[in-house]
Order: C-alpha cells, then sequence, then structure tokens
C-alpha cells in the first residue's frame, strides 16, 4: 500500500505526533474529488456489464446460458483492450473535420509527466465502460444463434470503430476533438443516442442479418413465444442495471458537483414511470401484468432519460419515461409480430428506439434552469429540435449501415449462425462444450 | 456530458494551457462532498431492493418467483412516484403541530434557485430509497398468496402516508417540520423504527389480515414448512442486503465527515455476531445450522444496529447484533407455531422484532463519547430510554393499526388474497401468465 | 440522523437564513476524503465476498449449495469477529521484532479521544475485509466435503492469526509495526501475495490433508471432470469479483488522490487481459473456448495486477494480466491432472500460482514513473527482483506450513471431512439438513 499516508496514521496514533486537526487544515482539491467521483461511477457503469448478462440469460433459454454468459464476458475483455488500442483514440483524439480522432492511441496521450495524464487515465477508465455497454446491446438480440468466433470479431470492431466514430461526432470535444454533431448544438448528457441508439441500431442489422431463431416463426409466418429460463435473472439483471445506472448518468458530469444528486432524480424517476407504464400498457395489450415488459419498461425510462437526465425537471423526467414505458412494449410488439424480426430481448426497442425517443425528449423538454449554465451547450443555449432529430438520424444512418456491412461481410466470409442441429441442442455444448445447469432436469426438446 | 469541466480537460492535455497545479489549488466545498458521499449511499441503498426480492423469492416457491419479483419492482417504482408526490412532504414538510408535514409536495420546494434547491434534491433520492424499503419489508411477510392488483394499491399507500406520517414524528427536523418524539429526545440514528418496525407491523397486520398459506398449517393446526425454492438466491440477497446496509447507515449522516467509517465498524460487527447468534441458536434447537436461520440472523444484526449505529462503541455493537439474532430465531418459531401467523420469510421478526429491539439498545448503549456532539441529539443528549419505549409503542400503535385497517378495507372491497386454485397453481401463471423458470423440472404439486 | 447538519437544510429551504454559497466556502478535508474513499473501497471489497460464495457454488454441486453460502457467510462473520479481536492487532500492532504486532487488539487503540481513533476504524474496517477474503479462498479449495463444524474452526485460525502474521511483515508499518518484508523493499501493493497467495496456500495444504472428493479420481487414478451446477452463478460470482476488485486495488491507496484513477486502469486491463489469454489457452488446449477456464482467467488477471497495479504502465498492466491467465489455465491441468490435488474451484492456482507471479510481476514491470513518489518502496524506491522472490517464499512456506500443522490437527482431532455417505447425499442434507433447489428435479445420483 503507499507508503506516505500509511505511515501518517500510526504517527497519528502511537506517538501522536501529527496532531489530527491540524491534517484536517489541508483541504481536497477539486480535481481529487472530480477523479474520486468519476472512477466510482465507472466502477457503478461496469457492474452493468453483470446486468447484462443477467437480462439476456434470464430472457433466453437455459441451453444457450453459458454461451451468452460468454459472450458477454468477452466482449467487455476484448472491447477494453480494443478501445484502449483504436477506440479511445478515434473517438477522443484530434479531429480531423469534425469527423474523427485521430491521436492518442494506446493511451500515448496519458504517459506519466504530461498535464493532466492521471485525468486522462480515469476518463479512459470512464469512457472504456461506456463502449463496452454499446457493444453489449448487441448481443442480446442476436442470442441463441450466433457464431461465438464471429461475435468475438464483430464485438471489436463495434468497440473499436463503429461506436467510436459517432461517439466523436458528439462528444469529441470532451478531448483534444471537436465533432459536428455537437458544433451544431446536439444534447446527448450521457448517451441515449451515442451509447444506447448507436448499439440498438447494431443490433437491429444484426438480427436482420442473422435471421430468426429456428421455430420462431411458423410456416405461417405467426410468431411463437420463445419464454425465458429465468425470470428472476433477469429480474436481478434489471436492479443491477437500474444501481448501475447512477453511475452512467450522474457520472456523465465527470465533476462531483452539485448537479449529481438532480441527475439521478431524474434518473431515477423515469425509470420508475417506464416500469410503471410499460405494466399498464402490457396489461391493457395483453391482458396480465407481464414480468418481462415491465422489466424492459424499467430500461426504457432509463434509456430515455439518459440524454435529458441533467436538463429536464423531475416532473418531465417522469413524463419522459412514462412515455418511453409505453413505446417499448408497441415497439416490441411491432418487431416481433409486425417486421417479423427476432429480437430474443427486445434489445433494439429498449436501445435503438427508446434512445432515439429519449435524444427528441432532450429537445422538447430541457430547461435552461436545470442546465446549470447556459454554456452547458455547444450552441449555447438549448439546442433546437431538429438538431436532435438531425442526431438521431445521422446515428441511424451510421450505426445500422455500418453494422449492416460488418455483419453481412462476416457471414460471407467465416459466417455468422451456427447450424440448426447446433442451435436445436443448444450453443452452451456445441460453442463450449458444457452445460449451464449441469445435473437439472432440463426439457431437452425446446428449452 | 458537461462541457466547461471537459473542456478544461483537453486543453490540459492537448496545450498544456491550464497548468493541473493550479488546478489542484482549488478545494472541494463541504456541500459538494456531502452531496456526493449522499447520492453514493443512496445508491447503494436503493440496491437493497434487488437484495429483498433475491431474499423474498430464494425463500418462498418457484412458482411464485415472477410475482415476487413483480411486487418488488412496482413497490418501488409506485413508491418513488408516490413518495415524490406525496410522502416527502408529509414527511418533512413544514409541520402542523408536530404530527404531519403539509408542504414540499411534487417537490415543490425544490425548483431551480430556491436555496440548496440541489441539495433538496439529493436529500429527497436518499429519503426514497429509504421509504422504498419500508414498502418493501410488506411483501414478504404476504408473499404466495397476495392479490397483485391490491398489492400495488396498498404498497402506495404504506410509502406514501402511512410511512411518511410516523417518519415525521422522528425525523421531520431533518427538513422544514419538527416531530413531537424528537422533540423528546428519541434516537432512531438510520432507522430501526422509523424504517423496519413500522415495515414489520405493517407486515404483521398484512400477514393477520390475509391469513396463512393454503396447507401451511395442517387439520391439527400444526404448523408445517414450506421450503424455499432457491438458498443461494436468498444468500445472494443478505450479501446485497448487508452491502446496501453500509450505505443506509452510514449514509444516514449524510454528511462526508469523519464519523461514516466507524458507523461502517458498528454495522458489520453488529451483522457479524447477528449471523453467529443465529446460527447457534438454530444449531442448539433445531439440531442443525439452518441456513435460512443464520441469512436472517444477519438482517436481526443489522436492524438492530441501526438505531444506535452512529452512538455505541463497537463492543456493544457486537451485544446488540448478538441479541438480535438470538431474538429472531425466537421470534420465528414463536410467530410461526405459537402465534401461528404465517410470515413466509420471518419479515415480522427480522424488522419488527429486531427493530424495537435496536431502538431499545440505542437507549441502553448510546454513549456520548460516540456521539461526535452534545447537541446530536434533540434533547441535547442520550434520550432516556423510556423515550425509546415511548417511540417504539408509538409506532407499533400507528403503523399495525393503520394497516390492519387498510388491509381490511382492501379484503373487504376488491379482495386481498387470490384464490385457492390459482394459491396451488402458483400466482406467476395466475398473475402474470408466465413461469419463473421456463423449461426446468418442478415438483408441480408443492412447489 | 445526524442533527447539526440535517437542522441547515431546513433552514436554507425554508428560511434561506444560511446562504448557500456562504456554505459553498467551507471546504472538504483532505483527511474526510480519505475516510470516504476508504470507505467506500471497504465496501466494494466487502461485496467480493458474495462474488466468491456465487463463483464457489456455480462451480460444485447443487447438492452442497447450501453448505457453500453458509461457509462464505459464516468465515466473514466470524472472520470479523476474529479480525477485531486478534488478527488487527497480530498484524497492525506495535512490532515485536519486525515479526509479529502485539497492541491494538479488540480496537483498543481506536477509543474516542485518541488521535486519529476515526480513521483507525475506517482503517479496520478495510483491513477486516481483506482478511476476510483470504479466509474465503480456502473454502472453494475444500469444498464439497469439509466438515462444516471443522471449518469454523481452522476460518477463525487463518483471519485471526496466519493471514496477520504474514501480513505483518509487508504491512506492518501502514500502522504501528514495521515488518520484515517491507524493511527489505518488499513491493505487494494490494496484497498479490499478502492476501491471495497465502490464502491460496493454505487452500493448498487444506486440499492435501483432505483428499479428493469420491470419484474425483477413478481406480486407475484418471481425473474425472465433476461439472458446476449454475455457470450463470459463477458467472455472476467474477463479475461481483471484478467489480469489487475496484476497491480492492484502488481502495489500498487509503488516500482519495490523483492516483486511484490509473490503478483502476491497469487493474482493467489486466482483467480482460487474463480473460482473453486463458479463453485462448483453453480453445488451443481443449479444443473449446471453456467458460469455467475463461472465468478464472479473469481472476487470474486480477490477482497477478494485485501487487503490481500502482506502479505499472496500462501496457504492462496487459501482459501481466496475459500470462496470468495462461498460467492460471496451466496450473489448473497440472495440479488436477498430474500433482492430481483436487481443487474444486481452482484456488490454489488463480489465489496461489497467479498471486505468485503478480509478486514477481511487480519486481520485474514496476516503474518509477508510475510510483508517484521515490518514497512509495521503503528502500526508497523499486526493490530488488531477489527481494519479491523471497517475499513469495516466506509466504509459501509461513502459509502453507501452519495450515499443513492446522489442518492436520483438526483431522486427528474433532475430523476435518464428512462421512463417504454424507458426501454422496450431499453437505446441504447432511451438514443442514436443507435442500439448496427445493422443487427442482435434480439427478439425485452425481449431482
Amino acid at each position: 500500500m503507499k507508503h506516505f499516508i500509511l505511515k501518517t496514521a500510526p504517527l497519528i496514533l502511537a506517538l501522536g505526533a501529527a496532531p489530527l486537526f491540524a491534517q484536517e487544515a489541508a483541504p481536497m482539491s477539486q480535481d481529487s474529488a472530480n477523479m474520486l467521483w468519476t472512477l466510482v461511477a465507472a466502477v457503478l457503469v461496469f457492474f452493468m456489464q453483470a446486468g447484462f448478462a443477467m437480462v439476456e440469460s434470464g430472457f433466453t433459454r437455459a441451453k444457450n446460458s453459458v454461451n451468452i454468459m460468454m459472450k458477454n464476458l468477452m466482449d467487455f475483455s476484448i472491447g477494453s483492450l480494443g478501445f484502449w488500442a483504436l477506440g479511445f483514440g478515434l473517438m477522443f483524439g484530434a479531429t480531423a473535420g469534425n469527423f474523427i480522432g485521430t491521436s492518442g492511441f494506446f493511451l500515448s496521450d496519458a504517459a506519466p509527466g504530461k498535464q493532466g495524464w492521471e485525468w486522462a487515465l480515469v476518463f479512459f477508465m470512464f469512457q472504456t465502460v461506456f463502449a463496452a455497454t454499446a457493444a453489449t446491446i448487441v448481443s442480446g438480440a442476436m442470442a441463441e444463434r450466433t457464431k461465438f468466433s464471429s461475435y468475438l470479431i464483430y464485438s471489436i470492431v463495434i468497440t473499436g470503430i463503429i461506436y467510436p466514430i459517432s461517439g466523436h461526432w458528439a462528444w469529441g470535444s470532451l478531448f483534444n476533438g471537436e465533432g459536428w454533431l455537437e458544433k451544431l448544438g446536439f444534447i446527448d448528457f450521457a448517451g441515449s443516442t451515442v451509447v444506447h441508439s448507436v448499439g440498438g441500431w447494431c443490433a437491429l442489422a444484426g438480427a436482420i442479418v442473422l435471421g430468426a431463431r429456428t421455430g420462431k416463426y411458423g410456416p405461417d409466418g405467426k410468431s411463437k413465444a420463445i419464454p425465458g429460463h429465468s425470470i428472476p435473472l433477469a429480474a436481478l439483471g434489471v436492479f443491477i442495471l437500474w444501481f448501475g445506472w447512477f453511475g452512467f448518468n450522474p457520472g456523465s458530469t465527470t465533476t462531483a458537483d452539485m448537479s449529481i444528486g438532480r441527475i439521478a432524480v431524474t434518473t431515477n424517476l423515469a425509470a420508475a414511470s417506464g416500469a410503471i407504464a410499460a405494466m399498464i400498457t402490457a396489461w391493457l395489450m395483453l391482458g396480465k401484468p407481464d414480468a418481462s415488459m415491465a422489466l424492459n419498461g424499467v430500461l426504457a425510462g432509463l434509456v430515455a432519460i439518459t440524454a435529458p437526465c441533467a436538463d429536464v425537471s423531475p416532473f418531465s423526467a417522469i413524463i419522459i419515461g412514462l412515455i418511453g414505458g409505453i413505446l417499448v412494449v408497441l415497439s416490441v410488439l411491432f418487431i416481433d409480430k409486425v417486421l417479423k424480426i427476432d429480437d430474443p430481448v427486445g434489445a433494439v426497442s429498449v436501445h435503438g428506439v427508446c434512445g432515439a425517443w429519449g435524444t427528441l425528449a432532450a429537445g422538447l423538454f430541457a430547461e435552461k434552469a436545470y442546465s446549470g449554465n447556459a454554456g452547458l451547450f455547444f450552441g449555447g443555449g438549448i439546442g433546437p429540435v431538429f438538431v436532435q432529430v438531425a442526431g438521431i438520424a445521422a446515428a441511424f444512418v451510421w450505426a445500422f449501415g455500418a453494422a449492416f456491412v460488418l455483419f453481412t461481410v462476416v457471414k460471407a466470409t467465416i459466417g455468422l449462425r451456427v447450424t440448426r442441429e447446433e442451435e436445436i441442442n443448444g450453443l452452451d455444448i456445441g460453442e463450449h462444450g458444457m452445460e449451464a445447469y449441469s445435473g437439472f432436469q432440463i426439457f431437452s426438446t425446446e428449452n
């Protein structure tokens, strides 16, 4: 452990040499406070990886749980290295025409002695867990039929290239760059678009290129419900995500100031109203308060409030979450029954659709009174709604387009999907040679 | 993300314009520090919702797990809105005769520009997760037979009305009010009575009005053990609760000062001795070290130390937890076998009985040396034991009485209990139309 | 709740008497900041107990899950009391010949009024969760066949005596003492040796004295795989451990300064590269990307970076984790197939072997540029590699030797192992009289 601080302690205790109150006089610097808060927030956001793993596993079948755990574990692991080597530089490096970052690869900007190098490292830590979130979203929509090796390849492309480039457009100025979207006054405080929509649109492309799970749509094209194997696991995952979101949104200040509390309040109220709205909507449309819809309602509210969380009133947050909760149910049913795209966990609806809604809501509900200062937004004021729409559209075109090309290339080369036989027997045996629940009696046919 | 801070970073790194050490000079304000600590603590307490969900689900049958997850999810969601609209004002608003708060509904006191409005918002966040804890306690005692729609109704009444009113008596002065109990010098630092006993007595009323689960008591009135479906889930829940309690107790300072560490120490030692005492007691009385008793022993120790945590020595904390651990085992057996009240998870014993014990212990063990300053308590000193007893009694009369009326009214109107058939088939199918563990082979008859 | 601070709030809000910005002027002291950070870190490390419980349970059979939960619950509970009574004094008390601490038992050094007593209490809290980690490691290697009562006895000896004594050698000077290893310039920032190797070598001794699980090795001596009952539970545990490690390593500064962020970065990168390296190694050696190997790879990377985390570059961290990830797979196979020692969860490989590797790596990769200041190490510089080797060897001789004697004595007296029949039926029924998964259809024979 660190010596200088700890040597102090014995002196105080044993000899009482260093008077405590003299020490007390030494104030904490705001820099150290920002460091502490940004790190604590990053740690909370990291834990969302566990939440995503539990949600995806709980909402899918037991025979694919090992595979889902491995995908969540590896996309974060590979993503951490990919973002260190490439992504961080593309997102926050010196800008090339406000479109792409071009420096800071391999953390070269954060060498000891350089001004602010330690701040750069905690900022990298915080941005790494954000990047990994975008990648993880994709695995849910492509669950239960994707080749593991292919997954590893595209997850690094998403974390290392696709996510950072659009991220540079909106957040590049956070470091050396300056993005074209932020120059227009685009508002996305914590990433409804930058993180969630981008992940959601990549997921949509993946689900389309991959095709539906065997047996999901009957010969008549009718959608068949494939129930998840553990609602308690999924619920635990949602609680963990809610918990982690208190790092995701308030932590995006990267500053330990007086605004973090109110950002937590808007975040929490939106999640709560999202859960209630989704439950009621499902109750009315499906006849019963469906648990998976209510759980997705929490995530819908959280995703929706992510962009406007720092700039809206608690009351506006409730409205934003409420609309998100209704939207996610309608979107899940629409994508499943009308578009007939198989998204096992509803990732496209939660992250793509509600991310777009939240970004629009930032334009509709943001109030200067909550913004802290007029300089909060690059336009020196509240960005007009059309800029929000432009940002939503740009993210969709880029993320969906790039991911569609990526998945098509992977499919045409090493292949994207496991064999029909492997899919039926489960990816746990096929891809990893092991069972998730060894010793438990499980219906081999369906689950 | 916030602009002003983040714009600083690139300058530092790229241009080195803003010298880091100049920045270092800027000190963090104590207000920002209190904000940071109170928010971090609130986030830890929020996560206790996941702990309660896992404990309640683990200690009950698989056929009711979806229902328990939904109840825990919705009581927090509805509770968050109820506390925002009504509860916060009733608990912390300007007092009417030291009995009830009358202002600050819908966070009207926390509008931008008002003095301390941002502090008010984080304080609201912290109080929201406390209020939700009280409501969640009830769901455990009423598990496996309560109508979901009825649960939604009474959970909002508890969070929105019952909890805040007695809360005002003990904690009203934290904001605009001033409660009659605190005027007497009542000690309840983090809520053994205000949160846990109130929740426990509401749970007792609910369990009585609701009646036992079908098959719990034989025709001869003999109690039959109904084992929970997942001890690992229950154990995970207890670890999460223990984790969250480090926000619950030390966070109740709402101040980032030197007292938070010692409060964590008393909290941890009481939990540890509670676990050991409960295990040994169960070992002696039941012949084996029962896991559910040991797990409840942790919670017993935590609930008991909640009132005195800031004002007792580590050694006293061990005694307080130890007695709590013995008490919870005796209470669980007494309520089950003698009173024949069916409390599936032992919520009344853990929160009601041990909450009362902890509140009494605050009067018995509190030492000025640990109180920080003589002004800690409203009486300007340590409140006499009779005041503690008065507080315990007042909380029981109010919470049990009000909840009894509430549950009786619900029972007489929309009904409180599901049909016998639905109970036997499980509430997951009946109330939510889905299974918790789809694909797993589960004995349909008993579990 | 605390009065003085909370009384302020209403004044601000209701009367606006205390101007907020006047308050803002009051700076936070560095002491309070260190208190806050050390407590938050301790809380994260506490949660690792849940992680260990989930990993050990998930990697073993369902019939022993209650037992594993109880062991993890009780070693922390008993360990907390044992470290309070004995361990803390032996580890951090006034030194006797730089070999053992001799004061501060029962927290006698932390009485109110003594200089720095509140700091001493949070430092005790942080050290308690460290001590409990060492004890928990052992339960994994001895899972599925150890008598519960014997476990309770040896877990208190490890936390109360074995761990603190070697801990004094390396970290004694953090308080009143001064250890002989630190005098030589031994580097172990957060405990690759002090915590993990010591736990791992105790585990090795236990596994040897205890012998293999029934059926683990055939009559021909061939090793038979005994699959764990829940990979999702094990994966959740690993995510929780990763999460908690952000308290374990950055928290070991016990100072809220600018170094905590970069320590989190090295910690995270090593965990990520450990996971990838272990997965690839297993893929090459076993033909498939085995999940349990990848999960252990994360832990291998984390254990390896624990000693050097504060003193190496991010790039070095990746190398250190990578080698750890390869090492853990080779070690698990070697111990299982060559040495034929039955370690159900690979605790010896993860904590013992990778802990030794990380301690060596601290000598090989540490750079002054990252050390913060030249006074970081007791030699006033980077300790030479032979000192690292000496520390690794000393820890092995002491921990393995002392634990071997301990387990041999326990075996010869009250007995260490359950009966063959109890082992086959499962320890949950035999030791605790209950099932972990009541109601689930489980193959009674093997699992």
